[in-house]
């Protein structure tokens, strides 16, 4: 299994945006919607052992899992719209109980403390220039990788103190810097490969 | 200089398309969009020494140069208006001479043939699942790699001909098959660590 979390700090809590202006007028959702696809989607499918977890302003966490995954496609609109209609059922999520949106997506009312209590169990990783090379470190030992990342805007303050407690690897993936969703393609590569040693 | 060749089979010649369906009625726009831009973004700005060459339907290539290029962003809408604005201007095109459409961006009324004829001093490459792996090549004698993808149809007769005489090296990139827009990010990625030895 390998989870992302990916930080959204302006997507409007209450779903009211245009598919039609995805990167003006709803919090670079374009940009996010990217990640989405990058970390799921193959040129033959659906990665199905891939959750994402999209905070949405530390308030609701929209849970994709790829088991069970429909209608994810590769272009950005579509995958906004998947975000807006669970948005749009937000009501319905209650305590810990999640509102279902779509096949395998589902909404949360709760934000990243709980997301990272939640993937514990896994190697939390922070993507970051100052970290160790993905290529000098063994990534078999790395199980479960759990990788955090956020959009346009830095993490915040309380983000950052959160993922210094939980993060076991800050890890850099090149000399490159690159956007999110690229990132999550190459993060994906270097595990596909197990470490660039299997083509 | 990295080039990437992108054939795109069913792009409507005369621009008439909407950007509010680029994935249904825009011949699979969106997925040419995420190639163009992963070709040129990285987090901090442009890659200067990329182009891309989209060729439309064996008619038209529209020619993006790195070094030129303004107003890409990295959304799938923003680059489709690039591209339908250039296909807008196509009549001004004559003979060997471009259009000009926007700062960086060409149409030029040729094809594969001859786009292949003005990147014959790089190395042209084909990504390939039967391929060398990428791992096993001196990627630094592999001077000006020109990629060459196509979109969600396979090459067609002609165009695995043309591309037989000239490719120079068929790699693979890894174990698992890539939409075409995550292919560009793993290869930049690899040329960018200079074969997965500097990160």
């Amino acid at each position: 299994m390998r989870q992302f979390v990916l930080l959204a700090h302006d997507v409007p809590l209450d779903g009211e945006f245009s598919l039609d202006n995805l990167a003006g007028g709803a919090g670079r959702l374009d940009a996010i919607c990217r990640s989405i696809t990058a970390a799921f989607v193959t040129s033959h499918g659906i990665r199905t052992d891939v959750r994402v977890h999209l905070v949405i302003q530390d308030t609701y966490t929209i849970t994709f899992d790829g088991a069970d995954l429909r209608r994810l496609n590769p272009d950005e609109r579509s995958t906004a719209a998947l975000v807006r209609n669970a948005l749009e059922v937000r009501e319905e999520a209650i305590g810990m109980l999640p509102a279902e949106a779509s096949p395998g997506v589902e909404l949360y009312r709760y934000g990243l403390e709980t997301v990272l209590e939640n993937v514990a169990d896994g190697t939390v990783i922070q993507l970051h220039e100052d970290g160790e090379s993905i290529a000098s470190v063994e990534l078999s030992a790395l199980s479960d990788p759990v990788f955090v990342l956020s959009d346009h805007h830095d993490f915040t303050d309380w983000e950052a103190t959160l993922l210094a407690e939980r993060v076991a690897r800050r890890l850099r993936l090149g000399p490159t810097r690159l956007h999110a969703d690229q990132a999550i393609t190459v993060a994906h590569h270097a595990f596909d490969t197990e470490g660039y040693t299997r083509f």
